[in-house]
């Protein structure tokens, strides 16, 4: 029962010693943020995220009791990129992630969830996808471009990496042209927003991700940005209204019979964030889904 | 539905490059922070809510659906004021306002209200107002002074300037002379705390306002204290226990049938803000008002 | 009714000018944070919540009604700690606090709470203890050290300072050995997790606390940390998915029938905080406390 | 040879207990900044530097070898002032400085400087004036009003207060209208630009101000903006290119002979302050003062 | 002699109320950051130092005596960029520069130079260059990306765009390849690293940029961590040993002979800075220019 | 000549992936703060420091030409310390570092320097030191205790660790008892004072070192304050006045001839730091040292 004080450890996720590619639950970063529209920096966020992990270490969940320490997880470090060139950094990412087993990437922005689904394409083909955030990141393009934070739900519906069928989106909030928000609603996907969270009790949010699921293979995609800036000011392209931390908790908690086979939680761009505090919540939440892994 | 990159736009609200005072809605503002009693800075606030404005630019509101680049807004620059007398600034900013139709306000501290409630007299008599706020704002005085940003409610109920019979506080938590509250009550005013705002449902409150103000001119006066200090650090007289981003939009979202003919947002002060928070909060209340406005 | 700018006052708590060990309640700031496992700094806690205070002075409570410039309280400064040294400080602590009737302490890290319990059990024996916080600080040791903010409630529990069976932890959210909570549980401590606190009533709360409390003399010790980061980033220990102060709030002022002989607020770390919310939250709970004993 | 903490003073200058108007040197704050044109919250500044000061209150000045505990100040709080109205807070900061005989301002904005000098000068008439600062404030008026931070030393030499003949101004760099310039020269003033300081020897400032000053009462009245924003960021109008800090302390030290009479500190502005370094300095050239009067 | 609040302006440079492309001076923001390899943020440079601007808008050039007001400048915007693409970013850059005369622009990272100096070719042929830097950023390529903050004196020196025998580089102080050093100097080009600049007189840095540059067209691009970080802390890049403010400005003032036709100001990185004194530094070095060519 | 960006790196000091105890030099951080008498927080600088030190990896000493990835270093993570307990923490501290052949030590307060001295006893005998630093850190106790970041150099004295005669103290200039100057220049001390410094030609600093160390072993302890807080903020004891960054590198630069055998850089506190200028300060100066140590 001794505790290491949380200063004193490095910074790994979690501390962990292992950098096995052959881990379990490998944790890897993507300092990549070039694709940003708004506010930049999330390049920063994996370090961020791993010193922030410290404060995690000891003990056990408290309601799942799964210890900390028994994870089966490593910290890869952090992936590959091209400085300037979202297309190459994306053809990296991919060959990258598809040499691991069960990927838990740390962002960089939420561009790269993108080449992390088409490298899960080959192994499950067509995913679910349980996402949060504030916004749909289903536009087309932004100002002529086609690759970027914004779009990568389009190009994974249009690619097939994701089946929109079993694709819901939660905490959606920001402001939205009609047609882009249709058209998503038109591919099956069901979207939540932030207000239905607010006025729902959790456990309607909860069925509503079991009558989208279902059974199969699952990504969970977390943009740090579906929690309110209150708990999560240091992010680049923040929406009042979002979630509380503790809604987020109570609904992964219950996750457990998804299929998970992989998870990225993007966006923490700690420039802006105060006292680790967005830190803390992006590693809190891997963490949280490392113990629904590991009940 | 091409999306420019928000870091990229200027700096008026919403980005709009018209500045005709014959437009819809006037945006206008009064970087006059003076009558604050507490920490300074709000004279800083417009400038700074219009910067966090550009995240909001893109697409149309998520449930009005109203496209924000059509919305019939010009932007006028900051009017003029009398440094360090504040008298002469309420006299020029009183002159000001009486030229224009449809005018909204990014404050300054809350005292600059009393100015723009006696242009409004000239054009619809004592008038209905919505006011969200920390504070009732009817104290007489501030240490032998009659003006000031705690009083300009106490004024403007006794020029006659807004109905109290008509006039609804929401979000009220400060300490309070019993005196003063009691003053506040008895001349008809209605106080939804914020306490009282956290425990009962939206529709409740929606349906307070709506019995409280029927029908006829309205006002709508936004302190931006009226959030939490967890959602709005960034003000001069914060206090806790405040209301959350989500009420406040779940609320003004319902508020179509109110006959709305004015509305300020005061009380930012960015050099106590992390992150634009605050800012963007204030820049998203007003962009709620101007799609509410254009349904 | 005159007001004075609430920058214009002196920084003892709320102001006061009695320094006299003799008043009904006397506020005395510990600036000892070298038990902190986590982030340091709660040392400069006491001046930044008595400076914080300043936002409180004027007027009286919005529920209790009651006049804040006339609580019955002195602030006697800060009492004496030796540096680096946890035996010695927490010896001259107990010393200190023996000499003082009813005793509201800011700190300074967790771990003054157990001399300030032993200072009460020779005018009190074993007594009830509500304690709010995200961690249930019953932890045998740290790192081999036996003190420390993490071990407080385990010692006063075997010291026999408090009565476990009327004990009642509220906030708890941290992850934890199970042994640890599970001896906590078993010694009779009732615990309400910072989840049980959101999907619950109020008046539940409230009545649990009335439940496991009981009759007899109760101590308040309120580790800032169980409010969420959101509300309370200044802090060592952060946990996401904690407590509103609103919610805080609501349970305080339902508890004027518990006997409470004494109180601290602990755990507010300057350095980590923006805008004085943090120090304002812990100003205002011991406002609220004040209030409380002297409906 | 005991040191007490830093962290653990009360917060007076310099930890101070006297308070007695009949000391041979009163400090006293004064807590008003709507002469402001630019970035406010100098307001704050007294308390932030009278808690800066609390790390400099052990041992003795490094070259005086004054001891701080011996130096015979009290601190008597803040000056009363109006809110919102320049006129009036003028008249009442000349009626409070009336009364001491030897006063230590801590601003507040450089306007207060105005009701100093007019105290004074019933007792010693035109006085001579050591003024550091970023900018010659001796612009007749400032939109339209008289008074105000940057027209301060207009009013001063105009209204004899202070004998142009026998004043310096060190530090001067901002933009200034070459009319505003050519006044002050014209009217006897020496201006040593920042630019000069940085060119010369520490020495030859040293004998420009004894030349220029010779003999009869003097003030000091140091705008910590003549500090470049590198040592001091917390203020309201910051201009590259100024001062070091070993430059003032270099200077200061060297002014024994000089007959000063009283002396400011004027324009910290906490809010745009890092790790109280602007406070800090701010403290410190006071203290540098207050022992340099006491060799 | 009027005086405008600086709060109270718009944020175009200087505040000017021109944006004609047919105005002696141009100003233009390139919000475009992709190309850094630190920590990123500097998109947000050209708004920051708009707005920062606001502190220089009255009166004239304390030495040059130059009217800020009657500078003929106007304020274009910001120029068009492709999202997450340096190439097309470059190309577009380019164009947008080749249609005004004489372009100040307000970056971005540095890598903009490189379609800057493009664009000036066909006017000038190879030009000369003052470079102030703490970096050479004359790499061939940065982690195989050709393109870049890092290269673009490289490109720009093999694409003739400058003279390598009239470029200066000034405040060098960073980490360096001895290949990449050697190879800067056998171009021809001049360096002056930031230590000499220490232990030498201004007058003979300026001696050295004379000699250097002689007589032709040449280009002034300014990297903002050519100042210590204590004096610009908000960049993508820094390196302790640099220069302080004081010295940029000594240096700059005495340039009038040689002939620029173009200048950048870089790296400004908003969201590392404090109180805005990096913003205001490059506003005030662009001020300075503008000066200089208009005595 | 491929650079990787640097915010792609692990966060050992300058991304060694060495953690060999056997390397040339090896790093440690002791994160241990509990021995400080004003702000706490630099338990956390150890971590700061190395992942500040990703800004120097690419490249080589620009005067030394020393190849930063060649240099013969391991980083051992952090030292085992005891919470709450100077003694124990001192014992453990000189334990673990008497295994280590050359030891840079990453602090923690500078208390930490007294153990680490101890350690070298055994190797070395009385040692030589060059003592950069604010204060003389000679002191022989603090409020009661003997150990501490203050009374370090007394107890090196007083156990013969240090050979006074051998030891210069540069940087100086906090407030201090004169018998305890007087103490510490009697033990044969020399002190080069911080105005010293900035009136000396940095060479003539060089040989006041080299005349006072000779030949023999020699401790570099470097105390961040020693620089001023416009260059390194972070720390707990900031005093105005202070060295600037570039003088610090000209002398370091310079003792290539002095036989270190370790060093320390100590009170680096992340918490009041901005944008990691103190941090990267604390890398620097130690980076500077082992470019030096591999001439």
């Amino acid at each position: 029962m001794t505790r290491v004080p949380s200063f004193a450890v490095t910074s790994t996720f979690l501390g962990t010693k292992c950098s096995e590619i052959t881990a379990a639950y490998c944790i890897a970063g993507i300092p990549l943020d070039i694709g940003t529209t708004n506010r930049s920096g999330s390049r920063d966020g994996p370090q961020a995220i791993r010193y922030a992990s410290r404060m995690l270490i000891d003990g056990s969940h408290p309601s799942h009791r799964v210890e900390t320490s028994r994870l089966e997880i490593s910290d890869l470090g952090n992936f590959q990129i091209v400085l300037g060139d979202l297309r190459k950094s994306y053809s990296l990412i991919e060959k990258q992630a598809k040499e691991i087993k069960h990927l838990i990437v740390l962002g960089g922005d939420h561009g790269v969830t993108l080449p992390l689904l088409r490298a899960l394409k080959s192994k499950y083909g067509s995913i679910g996808l349980v996402h949060f955030d504030a916004h749909v990141d289903t536009w087309p393009e932004t100002s002529g471009q086609a690759l970027g934070h914004g779009s990568v739900f389009y190009h994974a519906i249009q690619e097939g990496l994701v089946d929109p069928k079993r694709m819901i989106q939660i905490g959606i909030r920001s402001p939205v042209e009609p047609e882009v928000y249709d058209w998503t609603i038109n591919q099956g996907v069901k979207i939540i927003t932030a207000q239905e969270v607010h006025s729902s009790p959790i456990d309607a949010i909860v069925q509503s991700i079991f009558s989208k699921i279902g059974r199969g293979p699952t990504y969970l995609s977390f943009d740090i940005d579906a929690l309110d800036p209150a708990f999560a000011p240091g992010t680049g392209t923040p929406e009042i209204g979002g979630l509380a931390s503790w809604q987020v908790q109570a609904i992964l908690r219950q996750l457990k019979k998804v299929d998970f086979v992989g998870m990225d939680l993007v966006e923490v761009a700690p420039a802006y964030d105060i006292a680790e505090i967005t830190s803390l919540a992006g590693a809190t939440i891997v963490w949280e889904y490392l113990c629904l892994m590991s009940i």
